[in-house]
């Protein structure tokens, strides 16, 4: 196998993917900075990780596709450790009695951006720059691939306390989604999971590629304009061609883990321009959909980002808090959402919203 | 293999077992009526299935322990259907990659004690004569492997629907409970399950044996005599040393299905000589405690039996109704569970009362 297009991550690249996976996040994939921390000390240790481009995969390849699954909050009492991911995709290998060539995460969005990274330290196997879904979901069937009529199963579900599971098998990405969530539900709403192995063909076909790209060069640029002194959230704008919302502070947070979930509403009173104005966001893990003076302004598969105003960086579901100076943008979905077909699957209905999806982005 | 003490099970010994385990199931196992369903169609079809007395398994022999799992009121609604148990023994001999010698139920009442026929029928395989309850209890730690600390894992769980589930590892008995039961309850509280393999070794060192045999004489001596018109609760107190308690008819019933269990209460009000006197029971799945005018009277692991005061056919938890005249009765534990520690997986406290275990037959 030529290494041509791979590349080494630098602990500065991973940096830059932690704060760009966030962005990418739109509230949901847990915060990045509990697998940035794993990922310092295994670069301490002496592991390095190679990021490979989809097209590098052989068609017949196999490739891991890791999440940690549940609720985010419970992330922030439950710490990131990287065995776990680790363990869910050789949990895998053991069922398949077959090897992975590389990892890839089923989101770039939040801590789910670096989880393929850890899993890669540990098993010494490069990241695929792709993920099924450009951001984060908070369900198994909420992604390109499910979009793609790809097979739903199997799926390994790790807890470090010695919990092993497995879904062998599914009629529906709906069925994986129930069963997977109701083990991940008992093994406190939180699990290390390694989704249905996807091959090489599949990755390039149905795959979202080169996310990881993307969310480097995002954290780069925020980082940057840190540095500089310039408005870091109009770097996101000008790097995503994205549309500002809202910028306002949080007057009240309805918030509850519930059913392997973080659900819950949060409202924002305005401030500069929106002064007088207010928002409204409503999410499941995810912000799903954002209400300007109570009418319908965003909502999914757009991507809704929460970000801190000053700082230009992500604020999750599980960390925003009360008085919080927030401002509110959207970036572009992948185009496989926006289809009828990608609709039934990330539209506002399959959040429970009676809404036709209309973007912010559209006219 | 000689063939010594094998027995191929006659319908007519099919007929008594479901009798007798329906007495053996101490009112849950579900209703046995329905895999007798099925055993007459297996039978009329052609097949035919062995018994086999546990002392010809070798003792690397590799046993099926099969049960369906989840709350006996839903099996009244999704009939009993065999190719669901034995699908459950394939899916685990794939995921071993290993043949099984022989099936056995993990508990001998109620329709589980005709599950591991239907399995046996469709795969060509005998049924050891062995369990490891020696009647039904509704939690999978509560079995003789527990108490003599066998390992509680692997599991195999199938719902017809084409959902099926590995719970790969545990590092308990109680989580295998915990984990495989949500699975258990999102496919509607009711799946079939193949449990942890057992050696042919530990089969003959923890299962308790013979209680098909049992379960088969138990139903012979209720057949035979009301064909005789003698008193059939009589023959079973013959049969199997039991204890009279209460006779009375239904006042009351409360019963819900939750949590994949069937649990609840009912009172009887006194007829015959326990005219005046009351009785209350108390069920998961079960009957778990039964009080004499309110003070405890008979409790798990005694086998606590209701009965049709006129027939001597079991009454299950999810068939008893409001009216019924019916007669209490218990039955000995097998000895494993009256150990300290057979007490701490079955006693009263496991089940949440706060009773010291006496038995009605101390003394």
């Amino acid at each position: 196998m030529p290494d041509h297009g791979f590349h080494e991550f630098t602990l500065d690249d991973i940096e830059a993917l932690a704060v760009g996976a966030w962005v990418l996040g739109t509230g949901g994939g847990g915060s990045p900075y509990l697998g940035l921390l794993n990922m310092r000390q295994l670069y301490a240790q002496g592991h390095r990780v190679q990021l490979m481009p989809p097209e590098a995969l052989a068609d017949d390849d196999l490739v891991a596709v890791v999440s940690n699954m549940g609720a985010p909050l419970v992330g922030q009492e439950r710490l990131t450790d990287s065995a776990n991911i680790a363990r869910a995709v050789t949990l895998m290998e053991e069922y398949l009695g077959r090897e992975f060539r590389a990892v890839m995460s089923v989101e770039i969005g939040g801590n789910n951006g670096i989880q393929p990274l850890m899993a890669a330290a540990h098993l010494g196997k490069p990241v695929v720059d792709a993920d099924a879904m450009g951001r984060a979901y908070p369900e198994a069937q909420m992604t390109s691939f499910a979009v793609g009529d790809l097979q739903p199963w199997p799926l390994t579900l790790v807890d470090p306390r010695g919990v092993e599971g497995i879904v062998a098998k599914v009629p529906t990405w709906k069925w994986m989604e129930r069963l997977s969530r109701k083990m991940c539900v008992e093994t406190g709403s939180t699990a290390a999971t390694c989704k249905a192995p996807r091959t090489g063909a599949e990755v390039k076909r149905w795959g979202i590629p080169n996310t990881t790209t993307q969310a480097m060069a995002l954290g780069r640029a925020i980082r940057l304009a840190q540095r500089e002194h310039r408005d870091p959230i109009q770097a996101i704008l000008d790097a995503e061609d994205g549309r500002m919302l809202f910028r306002g502070k949080v007057t009240d947070l309805a918030r509850r883990t519930t059913e392997g979930f973080l659900r819950g509403t949060t409202t924002l009173e305005g401030l500069d321009e929106w002064r007088g104005h207010g928002f409204a966001l409503a999410f499941q893990n995810e912000w799903a959909v954002g209400w300007l003076d109570g009418v319908a302004r965003v909502m999914t598969p757009d991507l809704i980002c929460v970000l801190d105003s000053v700082t230009g960086e992500a604020i999750g579901t599980e960390t925003l808090r009360y008085g919080q100076r927030v401002t509110v943008i959207a970036l572009r979905a992948p185009a496989v959402f926006l289809t009828p077909r990608g609709l039934d699957f990330v539209g506002p209905r399959a959040f429970g919203y009676d809404l036709d999806f209309v973007s912010v982005f559209a006219a």
